[in-house]
């Protein structure tokens, strides 16, 4: 008998229909002799509308109202999960984030989880539960509901995988698993069988879209099984694991683009110790993630300074950077949007130099620009014009490979059950 | 500086357009010195659509799953409302019923509350905060979301006042108070100026509908001053109080009905001193409300058991009487739908006998036939075919001088603020 967390996103049970399916699945699952922690996402079009009637009332709602609204969402589904799983014949409870003992930070829209007590969720279990938890909130310690911001649902059903114990998280979503990169972009993306999990933390990052990076943080540092698979067949997925077992050969495992880049440059900033972490300090308070930076050299006492932003969180930083303009020496500030970053994933980079110049050379002889570079140890990402992101995309997946390797990396994995 | 609690219900906050009426009329309220807790109810519509997506899923669904799902709508209106209030220029946040403090039975569907916890609510008010409450809800001991039932918000908003020491606790409706009798059915009913606790009590359970008798009650007990006002309009509308100045003469202050009764009957229950309590207390352990109670004579060792219920707990009164009637010597059951009550209610009764036979003998007169009949202190009911209701109502309103009595009742109650 093992202890399963299933989630499901908003597509899955976007109308009555698709809640019977998944509750079908879930009940196979149980019927199978599992123990089945459910973790549920708003149905489809429900944050939308919400939104929307936030919207009809003001242009720039507080955080925390738009907490205690959207999060009515997943409590939706998860009464309605649990009431089309108890039509089956099975006992079934819902609960919100704060029933299954979710802590998080006492931040809103994106607050992070604190602490989990996983005390409710074993005495459902005990009793013969299945137990659906609303995903993408908790409660902060100042006893408000909180919303953990994108893919929250993801990192909900693996952090209650980690605190409960679970053999194994599925992440149920539309696609059958985790591919080479978007198959919307290149025909020739192949699912892959197995990822580790500090690939599949970079191709998370880099918005590969399938499985939020903060979920595959918890899963890695809790040792988490994650199964990445289709909520429409029945297909294996891919398994994300500590110790994926490498193809020979497979030196870029993936390529990911994420199309939602701003950059912002700070020309001329006096260079003065303490100013960078005052800029990145400041703009972490106020919760804006920022990706690549680059600096200037340092030249007649001032330097540039050049960073990515979500597009999302340009609302965010505007004010931040404003007001730090005048301590700075009032430096010019430079804002490109419209552009896209393009990254190659793989932990076969570490022992192999030059992974990073071949790049940049593929990129180059197709005439696409380069306006910032960023590598780790097991990826390499250019910044690039949006309108030409597809087209690199394209470019390095045949590159790689990986247009050719198909075969190879999904041998044994189209199988059915 | 008063501190006053305000309730509006769904009709009051059914779309954006009046949420935002709603939020200029407590920041009014606020912006006149005073500290102000609001309780709303679910917006319009929301509640039925939820129920539709429930029945989509299943005829029966578990009440605790229901009450999951149905709090999401009161909790949609608080986070909307704070909203509102806070484009006004004003601080507010929302409070979902267990953030409150609000306590109820572990019943789902029609829990009592059991104890009010205002430390969140001082809190918030003592930081400047309108505080927006969602009524209709709370929770149970066992850590469930729990639903009050009908006229939920009305006890949730008493509770609350009473629970956080209000100088008065507003009741927003669409009419302009409490009138003599439903003035859909008689157009010469009358807003009354004041009414007692006892009487407007009365009023209350007998299908008046402005005010639920669980509010009354609560209010009755801990001495709440309760106004009944309009939310369309800044009409003075109808103060409930301990000693309600009775105009002197108007032995009967207000004629109720209720569409909604059924009548069952056992015909042959073998007397058993133990039976009767045995059939009210299994009644009770379904939560079912029983009225109207009248008993046979005993007979060769039987008797024949009427008593009115609901017409909404007809499914939960069924098989429990089906379960008894083995024990009690098998009992006919009958069973009479399209009933309805109608009643007198007036403190000054106590001192006047002779009102009940005055009733009867105004409605035998009209040919309206009385199939039962229950009394108390201040109030006389007769039970009736559902379809003459509405012409017993009118013939009592005439009978006991109220059409004639609109000018002493409501002298003085027009004026407007």
């Amino acid at each position: 008998m093992a202890l399963i967390v299933q989630k499901f996103g908003g597509s899955s049970v976007a109308n009555p229909e698709r809640i019977k399916r998944v509750a079908s699945r879930v009940a196979e699952t149980a019927q199978g002799g599992n123990r089945v922690v459910v973790v549920v996402s708003a149905m489809g079009d429900t944050t939308d509308d919400l939104i929307g009637l936030a919207e009809q009332l003001t242009d720039s709602p507080s955080a925390r109202e738009m907490d205690m609204l959207l999060t009515t969402g997943e409590q939706i589904s998860v009464a309605l999960l649990a009431m089309a799983v108890q039509t089956l014949g099975m006992q079934s409870v819902s609960l919100t984030g704060y029933m299954a003992g979710i802590s998080t930070e006492a931040v809103h829209g994106k607050a992070r989880i604190t602490g989990i007590d996983p005390a409710r969720i074993h005495r459902e279990l005990d009793a013969g539960q299945v137990v659906i938890v609303a995903g993408f909130q908790g409660m902060s310690e100042l006893g408000n509901i909180t919303t953990l911001g994108r893919g929250g649902s993801d990192t909900t059903a693996v952090a209650l995988a980690a605190a409960i114990g679970a053999d194994l998280c599925e992440i149920y979503t539309d696609v059958d698993g985790v591919y080479t990169t978007d198959p919307r972009v290149v025909q020739a993306a192949k699912k892959l069988d197995r990822i580790s999990y500090d690939e599949m933390l970079e191709l998370a990052n880099l918005g590969a879209g399938v499985l939020h990076p903060r979920a595959v943080e918890f899963a890695k540092q809790y040792n988490v099984a994650l199964m990445v698979r289709s909520s429409f067949n029945k297909n294996i997925g891919t398994l994300v694991e500590e110790e994926a077992q490498m193809e020979q050969g497979m030196i870029v495992r993936g390529i990911a683009h994420d199309m939602n880049v701003v950059k912002v440059s700070l020309v001329g900033v006096q260079s003065r110790i303490g100013n960078l972490h005052k800029i990145f300090q400041a703009l972490a308070e106020a919760s804006v993630n920022v990706d690549i930076i680059v600096t200037s050299v340092v030249h007649e006492g001032v330097s540039d300074i050049s960073f990515t932003i979500e597009h999302g969180d340009l609302n965010a930083a505007m004010p931040v950077l404003e007001a730090l303009v005048p301590e700075f020496g009032g430096p010019v500030f430079e804002m490109e949007e419209d552009l896209a970053k393009v990254s190659i994933v793989g932990a076969g980079m570490i022992s192999n130099p030059g992974v990073a110049a071949q790049m940049f050379g593929a990129l180059s002889e197709a005439g696409i620009g380069i306006k910032m570079v960023s590598t780790s140890e097991i990826k390499v990402s250019c910044v690039v014009d949006k309108e030409r992101a597809h087209e690199a995309v394209r470019v390095l997946h045949s590159t790689f490979g990986l247009d050719g390797a198909e075969t190879a990396v999904v041998s044994g994995l189209n199988g059915n059950e």
